[in-house]
């Protein structure tokens, strides 16, 4: 931790902060600059959090060196974090991405769930996705079908041959989500619902966490720690596009360079999400290939059988037909990223 | 809504979607431009989201015309809601700005609170506000006291006259919060945890709805929207910044023009926090009172006994001998715009 | 400045760091973390950039103590800067606030012209300011009618006994404008046109320079670096809004807090436009006092005498009636805090 | 145009507007709804821009439905802009990408400059770019050597025969730079310097822009338009990073869907510049990646024989062994790319 001091704090004000820093067993070196007086502080920031000190009359700024998440780091773990299921299936590390797919919402029509689900299978997918609590931003909109939804899912899934990922909205829904789901995802405007997070922090289901809108990689990493801290390792990350100044064209702004960031900082495997981070069917595609071009475990791609009709999402959703052209391209790409995969992730390591 | 078509759309395109407007009891009217065709479909927007029609092959974009709040609208109810407590505050309307202030999170030392509360009460203010259950970037740092903290708020808040402000983090939480607590605070980070806006809509305590970081204004209003709809009317928002691309020297930019805004498009109080807002102690003063000149209905203020051993938030907390400079001085701004407040908000219809 | 290593940086790395900052003449003090190494260096850092350091293998991140502005520093120049013009007016200090107003565009309609200018000198304005040349988004939008305009303004400023305010776009401009214009503006999108800065560095006319829509406030402060070091040091500065998320009820959002901070750490003038900041004339008399009231040293605003046929920003100009009105609220509001400006400006220091 | 008036607008307002577009040869539909009265006026926006038609009372918003970009658009001219020089080079429609690689300002060490031209003719590249008039942020940073920088590139590329990249920052530098310079560079931070884009329109040779920070696409795009209008539709957009909130990273955040979006609505080529998007040089082979498999018709990239001596940028430059790494695997994907590109191509069309 490094804390500047403003040009005109007194030499009281520095004594204090470096008293308090060393009560609290920090050891101090400090430099008196032409300007600025700069205190350098070695020790465990567990104990003394930056605001403490920022507090301080006299404080400009508090830095801290060392990057906050601690489970979630390549420095506590340098190898990948490999998610495995029990039919076999793996996320992360130099195995091949995987492909999550399905409607914005499950709907009741189940014939057309299960022709997405066969699709996906044919098409190589492991995973089928679905909402049976959906966030809406407004009261009026469609909120899902609840457990009817997971249990479409699950027979579909099971019928078919895949892994089942649903988004869990609140902690009171967790018994009855993990009787139907294998993958629990928390959606972009939870990252920080930290009861939720400490809520599947405590559950034995794997759980792909999305950036927030507004989440810096940082607080990213952050909320991944709060779920790793509660117990649960099995994190997913997923890139799903942050907010910006223009949304005319696309609904959000997806930060493709945040992956190979992320693989530098963290062991964990992310994943992303071309539907909800362009808002745009024709987007999908290129913006899949961008995502696991740069190293992403995999894809999560949004399909309905009839989106014309889809009581969510539609406009960014690929009809099935659609869905088995660009996912043969994918496929193509990720079978020939799976070859280099091992050297390309050595490289970005050595390239540092 | 308006939906403008795709250049190349086909008259098929057109029809189809003119065809699922109709059997959904819209009127149509639609007009060929050189380049675009466009249709204008009056009707009830709450059983066909421009979400659906965006879905239609042909369609470039929907556009809604009518604000999709409804109950917070002024459109539904033209004067301003006034939330009155048991002890005689009112918060909105022409009556006085209030402030809520208190530490950031309730800590050990009731005594340092009790000072707090009694100077809160020398100065006028009407709310103590404090945190019991602390939302968290990181899971090390400092996650509030829980009940304990709840009690001492209660108590200082009896012992002083006050009412009590406190966030509520959780659905589960709330039977306890509601035992100690006036007044619900939902964090910025919790603005679209729909499942506790539902949760705190069907309680009966008024509710301090915080703008997220990346909120709009509409998002915001249907968040609220979300609460009203499901019973609770009594809704406070409270503007606390937004994120942009600049926190070198203020954690988030205040969005202060959004209290005009939004008193002009809805009837909700409003009130502004410039201690989150800055994350400066220094610009408390200045921005509390750039938020009471533009119309807002209260400011919360965060005020420690001893900031520089707070345990959360110290640099942006006020302590108290400044607190009472900065709020008398507060006071006698918000005297003169009591009397001037008439005129003024019904300048601002007038000016529309 | 303080330079943070790799945690995995070698010994070699660090000394080569080390060895570049000793002969560039730095003095070095380096503390080896748990984690990271971290050097300090004092030093000239005018004679190595921080991109220079942070180019050299094993450097994380080069971190400035010092703020990269100087001849715009309350550091080098503790007093607030006044711009004095010949005819008495002054800007900047304890003075009372100025108002600058007039058409976006100065079109054909001269009697319109002066009668904007002429409520202006009524209502007590010291400035008439509007484009002759004008930057457009559109290359089909009109583009200002050039010398006639300056022709016009500067009659319509002597007939009335104004000053003049315009934009410049471009060096070769210059000469033209000097003889007509008192106060040249750089508009936001030249806010880093780094020869247009020098070119005005030149001048001796005094400079209004507008905030860029993605400036920071650094950045901002640099920009008026490059026109002092080129030999003008009567900048004033104009918050105008940047660009954020949400443009669906403003047009940018005004960042009214840093009108504080800029107080804080420079010593130029700065004004605020809520015209531009907000794009609705319903907002510009909030917006203009709230910059006011927390220390705006004056006010730029549009007014048109015929809005509806204005050939630019007609939807945020005042038509004259209500600008009388506006004005005349702010005129009460600068009046009063004139008396309260020097304790005030004293307070914002003494908080620091 | 679709002018949406207020809810409480009067008839009377209604009818001015109507009158108006009429006078304007417009012709009028227009649609009372439940709340909002909707006009639709179809005619030329040339004449009437809709600024005028917001500044009217009553109106609430006005949608333009036709993008306002005509010479830089598809709907004008279907087929890609294919730019061809002299010695055969051809950027655009479906040839293989091309690259422009070299430091980011020209140096005193002639040699060095040498260095990297050979490197990059080895490995095929056509283009060497180089700054010889530098905008920086700072006035203390190195400003670039002008004219004997251009020589020096001149010289370096004509005995490596390669084409020579170089920015523009003032009209009055442009019959200098068009001596030595290929392809005229602007600059992000003068993406609107207008001023500058009509100067450019006029010359005969090619000009990259680039992507401003705080561009949106519509924006950029116009920004193009204003080039084209004046004469030259030889443009190379450049995408290279826009702001966001998060920098701690990565300097910028590179929006690479922009790229499939941007060939969607408009004809002209597109590169993309992960030196100046990321800031980092190990993000610059997989954004360069992801840039080229959305599409992108070519890479810049900053290499310095020498970075931790460079003037500017070294950070985010490649030495030469890592550079010829990195575009040898850049070569294998444009290899590939270029045989998929025409059905690709042709895709992103089907898509839609």
């Amino acid at each position: 931790m490094i804390i500047i001091m403003e040009p005109k704090a007194s030499e009281a004000q520095v004594q204090r902060v470096i008293e308090f820093l060393k009560s609290n067993g920090f050891e101090i070196r400090f430099n008196r600059g032409e300007v600025h007086t700069v205190i350098d502080a070695l020790g465990d920031k567990t104990t003394v959090t930056p605001g403490r000190i920022a507090a301080f009359d006299g404080v400009k700024e508090v830095k801290v060196i060392r990057e906050p998440f601690r489970l979630a780091s390549r420095d506590l773990k340098s190898e990948d974090t490999v998610i495995e299921f029990s039919n076999g299936v793996k996320i992360g590390g130099n195995n091949k991405p995987v492909a999550m797919v399905g409607p914005c919402s499950i709907e009741e029509d189940y014939d057309g769930l299960l022709k997405v689900a066969y699709a996906a299978k044919e098409m190589g997918c492991q995973f089928l996705r679905g909402g049976a609590f959906k966030p809406r931003t407004s009261p009026y909109d469609f909120q899902g079908y609840g457990e009817k939804a997971l249990k479409y899912m699950r027979n579909a899934a099971d019928e078919t041959g895949l892994l089942t990922v649903s988004e869990v909205m609140d902690a009171s829904d967790l018994d009855l989500m993990c009787d139907y789901i294998d993958v629990l995802q928390i959606g972009a405007r939870n990252v920080q619902n930290f009861k939720l997070l400490h809520a599947v922090g405590k559950c034995n289901k794997p759980v792909i966490l999305k950036r927030g809108l507004a989440s810096t990689i940082r607080e990213f990493l952050l909320a991944a720690e709060h779920i790793m801290y509660n117990g649960n390792h099995n994190v997913i990350l997923c890139e799903r596009g942050i907010r910006s100044f223009d949304s005319a064209f696309t609904r959000n702004v997806m930060d493709i360079a945040s992956i190979p960031v992320i693989k530098k900082y963290s062991h964990l495997p992310i994943i992303v999400d071309p539907s909800h981070g362009t808002g745009q069917r024709y987007l999908i595609e290129p913006m899949a290939k961008a995502g696991l071009i740069v190293g992403a475990d995999g894809v999560m791609i949004e399909v309905h059988h009839d989106p014309e009709n889809a009581l969510s999402d539609g406009k960014q959703s690929l009809p099935i037909p659609m869905f088995k052209e660009v996912m043969g391209r994918i496929n193509e790409l990720t079978d020939r990223l799976h070859y280099e995969k091992e050297c390309l992730s050595a490289n970005v390591v050595k390239e540092i």
